[in-house]
């Protein structure tokens, strides 16, 4: 099995606020093809300490892949120093340079001459294309190791990795095949999955299971590791199988999509519509659902609806409602949902008003005090929930509890 | 400046799940006192490698913090290789092995076997007690280097690091001070500002700056370190402002705010409301208004007007202006804020109207072509933006451009 280190750069990453993140994602694509991850390490913009992590990696693995550093500024270290540690020159590639100042072109300005950095490469290593921004990666064998250097940011390392690095490295590793499967479980805590899941993972002995709590969701990962690809993705489909049977519709996705992609699924295939009316969460459910390419199949229009007077003259909230049961309450979730699809003529609709705190809690209706509103062509219905945590994830959670109850409603119609 | 490095050991840290987070408080703890961090390494249950680690963090840095692996099981390498990697002997603590019995017995149980391992120290460490766990620490400092030695769980390393490492490394590191300001940048490149900023920065050598990409902003980074704290908010401060004068207007926060942040704080100052009118963005500028604790003050609705139907309905756009330039265009942008300022009755209003992609681009309008619009007391006013990116870059670019826009508004108002 070939051994990966992965070296991630730039002062940003030292800092109390930022991590590299982006070698959980290599990690990933490196475990499929039975290359594992021996070490990481995080360097400042500190030629001298990368020149020396990326020497010793290089003497200990045989895949060395670093990621940032490639920018046109003065702390872009990245290809100065990683050509010092192979002992190679940095060669202009004019075909480079040609290309930045057709890209700066296109967006209707003239290449700084700083940006002429970036057509340097290490003398030897093919060149590999960013379509997504002005730093080309470099891929380098030599002495039966490689050196791939890429660049940071996730949305330009990412394809890049996919379309030149990982097929270069899938043919040194062989014939090794990992099937991997994701499980996404809502409205479950974590031990309550794992008293239902363990039993279950614990008799498939010869497949990698692991349960990760997720910001909103209970995930579990499934990884089988075989000589062809047909063995490891019958272990990994059986397990992923019986976990799924087990669980029930709080599994919500078997196949890596977000809850957003299942809703949206689920809408299109039913030819149906949808329509939200948020207080608390303040646009986040629609954002979340416009996400998705070509959401605009399915969603027609959001409300949000911040203030009471939106609320009434937008949705049509009786103004009694609010005095008599207030904003934050069953009864104007279900007047929200109400008001908003019959505004619209979406097939569905849903509400979210609620507490996000810091501020607004009482004895009564504490911070985390959501509600939930649907309507749609079988009835109405609300929920009450009590949402943990901070401003930040008790809109998040009540946008995932909102969506998940669209979910139910659209399996069981 | 003391230099540190922290080695997060576990092999689960080298999953495609999990990443070492441990060290973003450390380097927290230890910028406070002056001590910068240099390098962070995870590596896996995997002596050797620990090994070399441990043995070259201490041959640049002056101080090397180990966290993880040392649980009594036999993937706990932690203990065995760091002694080796300093050439000592590990050397048996009887009262740690009686503190770990009693341990035991106060929850009813009996010490196994295994944990006496947990008993053995570096020759010459000093013991670290850990009364959250059954793993003590150890603080070794030998020809002017400090090597401390903790355990994984945050809630064990954390109390164990402020209560015992701290307090050595404030007295080795004497009377240092830093004094850290962080500028924002808006509508400018990367590139851009560093061409204005590089002149200004590089002749305060005594102060660290460092120009970050994230995302849609450029951020500036300054820090000084001095003798005294009011040195070193001088030294901070006057390049601050240096930078802040040089790029004028495009610097948004000087502070660390957010853009949501500083333009709710606009609008709370000028006791002015807000609403916003979304189509591209799909929620996307309500959401990041109403993340901001107490916006309730000033922002009062919003639209997502996803479908035409929406936008004739909800804000007033003339199906005619529909029909002759579009949704996307700069007409319909125009008549969703004013639609969207009359229906509300805030001062302000925004309007986004784009093409998000990967579909719905044409060659006269590509995808990433964004039309915001603005109304308010001043006034309408309206840009064609062309956006670079994916569906998610572009949504969150227009944001900002919008977000922007109000804010310069606000400014010149």
């Amino acid at each position: 099995m070939l051994s990966a280190e992965i070296i991630a750069i730039g002062s940003e990453l030292l800092t109390p606020e930022k991590t590299d993140t982006n070698s959980l994602w290599l990690t990933g694509r490196l475990n499929d093809i039975g290359i594992e991850v021996k070490l990481k390490t995080v360097v400042g913009d500190d030629g001298e300490r990368l020149q020396e992590t990326v020497k010793d990696a290089l003497s200990r693995s045989e895949v060395v892949i670093t990621t940032g550093g490639l920018g046109p500024t003065a702390d872009d270290i990245t290809r100065e120093f990683t050509a010092r540690a192979v002992g190679r020159d940095l060669v202009y590639h004019p075909e480079i340079e040609d290309w930045l100042r057709e890209r700066f072109r296109r967006w209707g300005r003239e290449m700084p001459e700083i940006n002429k950095t970036q057509a340097f490469i290490i003398d030897g290593a093919d060149v590999l294309p960013n379509p997504h921004g002005s730093a080309s990666g470099m891929f380098l064998a030599m002495d039966g190791r490689i050196l791939a250097v890429l660049p940071g940011p996730p949305r330009e390392n990412q394809p890049m990795f996919s379309d030149h690095v990982f097929p270069r490295l899938k043919e040194i590793a062989g014939d090794v095949y990992v099937s991997r499967r994701v499980l996404r479980v809502a409205g479950m805590g974590e031990s309550a999955v794992d008293e239902i899941a363990a039993p279950i993972y614990s008799a498939a002995s010869d497949v990698q299971t692991s349960i990760l709590f997720n910001r909103t969701e209970v995930e579990i990962h499934i990884a089988a590791q075989a000589g062809s690809f047909a063995a490891a993705a019958d272990a990994s489909n059986s397990l992923a199988e019986k976990l799924a049977d087990a669980l029930g519709d709080a599994v919500f996705s078997t196949n890596g999509d977000t809850m957003e992609e299942v809703v949206g699924t689920l809408l299109r295939e039913r030819g149906e519509t949808i329509s939200v009316a948020e207080s608390c969460t303040g646009g986040l459910i629609g954002r979340r659902l416009t996400e998705v390419p070509g959401s605009s199949d399915y969603f027609l229009e959001g409300a949000i609806t911040y203030s009471n007077e939106a609320k009434v003259r937008v949705l049509g909230v009786s103004p009694d409602t609010l005095d008599r049961h207030g904003a934050v309450s069953r009864e104007c979730a279900l007047e929200m949902a109400e008001g908003m699809r019959r505004a619209s003529g979406t097939d569905h609709s849903l509400s979210v008003t609620g507490i996000a705190g810091p501020g607004g809690g009482s004895d009564e209706k504490p911070v985390g005090t959501v509600y939930i509103g649907y309507s749609g062509p079988a009835g109405t219905h609300s929920r009450e929930i009590s949402l943990p945590g901070d401003r930040y994830l008790i809109r998040w959670r009540a946008s995932q509890s909102a969506l998940d109850l669209l979910r139910r409603r659209l399996l069981s119609a």
